[in-house]
């Protein structure tokens, strides 16, 4: 068993960024400028975004980050975004999921410039990702895929399974992976909570990709000898005898799945680190492309 | 073996479409007015958009057909096409494929007002799909989800296998029928031409959406007793034998596989017939929500 390490890939990616950011700097052209916007203050949320605003820090990025209250209006949320849509400067603006309950999370994600939706959420985004176009690609599905290169792992004319459908991963993971590229090409099978034989299914996987928030749902007997395992799930579990108070779980039970798997990702260290390394890739590519 | 019989069912689509246009009619309201345009004179081609020319006349819609010579540069056609989004009479714009090759589809079909795009072939329909916000389904696959729910066939927790990942069929077919819907809420499995043990995974479906374009693909030794069987396949084979020089053949061994299937639908008579009836929906749609 050999690990795909996401924090080591991550970081050979933001190595690279820095490299190009540096030398955008020194030819006199614009530097990538990520503006983050959190609504309230939900704790995993506020982890998530201070690591993507460090991320840019450490990438010679531009960041701004913009705090809003929980009881902000849909209205003035929308006004916020359309300011950013507007200035120049901004390359890519991403808005951190879940808002609050009062606020339509899709008018939100879809009032986002295509131009600028880093996220990839946007149905411009998800539309051309579909179609094979150039675009931003959602940054969990999209970091998965960098890894999987990283690693050189074979994914053509494996079958695949992704579990769980949701727009932000397993639906666009599916995508990709099924789709003519490299890696890609996978016969992909995408399983949710209405799949009758889910065991019998993930033994055929040679690639598995979990994402259905369930911690430890993936088990020994649903994995096949020298399967891939890629472990997007990343919950919060309580731990009294953490400092936190929790610690951080996957999707699959590591321990008695990775002795079977060629390559397995762990939580935390694998998925997350590449979401991060994705997002600055998007934000790069769409200030280079305009300026 | 039961026919998953198109005819019959687009048929009472049309019907309940043309007593609803006629209701507008009635109310001095707008008539849905479907705008096709032909780019030379591919054989099948003058088929497919005669059918659709007929099928509005049927159903009461209005139709224009603009008929535009093999060699027309791209951007006359993209001119053509501005002309239809502005035109505020013209409910749906239909580019009947494929275009010659010095044009590039893709640029084409972005051009197109995607409240227009009946087709549902724009980024911003597919991105709209795959979120499950309200959109224009690409017709041959709505075609199948109508067909699906006019037959009351269960889908819900079914292992479904897509033959085919082209953006017009396999690729928004297995996005539909693994959507939370109903239909819907299937297992699926797309396959494509590097799917390496393709038997073994058909010999696995309840459902199966043969999207290759290969006459005769899927052979009974794939396909499992009770299984559902839907044939997108249309070509034209030679057949000296009849006064059109040719026969159409589906991608399924429609002898020998369908007394093994709990449902098949024939070719033509299945899958043909509600591609259409699925324009005219659209059509209708994009009438009603503006006017």
């Amino acid at each position: 068993m050999q690990i795909l390490d996401g924090k080591k890939a991550a970081q050979a990616i933001k190595d690279e960024l820095k490299i190009s950011v540096a030398q955008r700097a020194n030819d006199g052209k614009k530097i990538p400028h990520l503006a983050a916007v959190l609504v309230g203050n939900n704790g995993a949320s506020e982890t998530y975004v201070a690591a993507k605003v460090k991320a840019c820090e450490e990438t010679g990025f531009k960041s701004t980050l913009i705090r809003l209250e929980a009881d902000i209006s849909e209205n003035r949320l929308l006004e916020t975004i359309e300011d950013l849509n507007t200035d120049p400067d901004v390359d890519g603006i991403l808005v951190q999921l879940p808002l609050p309950k009062h606020i339509s999370e899709k008018k939100v994600i879809n009032a986002i410039d295509p131009g600028k939706d880093v996220d990839g959420f946007h149905p411009m985004s998800v539309g051309k990702l579909v179609e094979g176009l150039q675009t931003f690609i959602p940054a969990t599905p999209y970091g998965i895929m960098l890894l999987l290169e990283q690693y050189k792992v074979e994914t053509k004319g494996k079958h695949a399974i992704v579990i769980g459908r949701s727009n932000i991963v397993g639906r666009p993971m599916s995508i990709l992976l099924s789709g003519n590229s490299n890696p890609g090409n996978c016969t992909v099978t995408l399983c949710h909570s209405h799949t009758a034989n889910l065991k019998e299914i993930c033994l055929q996987g040679d690639i598995i990709v979990a994402a259905i928030g369930i911690p430890e749902f993936v088990k020994a007997d649903m994995v096949k000898e020298g399967a891939v395992v890629i472990d997007v799930g990343i919950t919060r579990v309580a731990d009294p005898t953490r400092k936190s108070g929790f610690k951080l779980k996957g999707d699959v039970d590591f321990d008695n799945v990775s002795p079977k798997c060629s390559w397995i990702t762990p939580v935390p260290g694998g998925v997350g680190p590449m979401t991060i390394a994705a997002l600055m890739k998007n934000t790069y590519l769409s200030c280079d492309t305009k300026n």
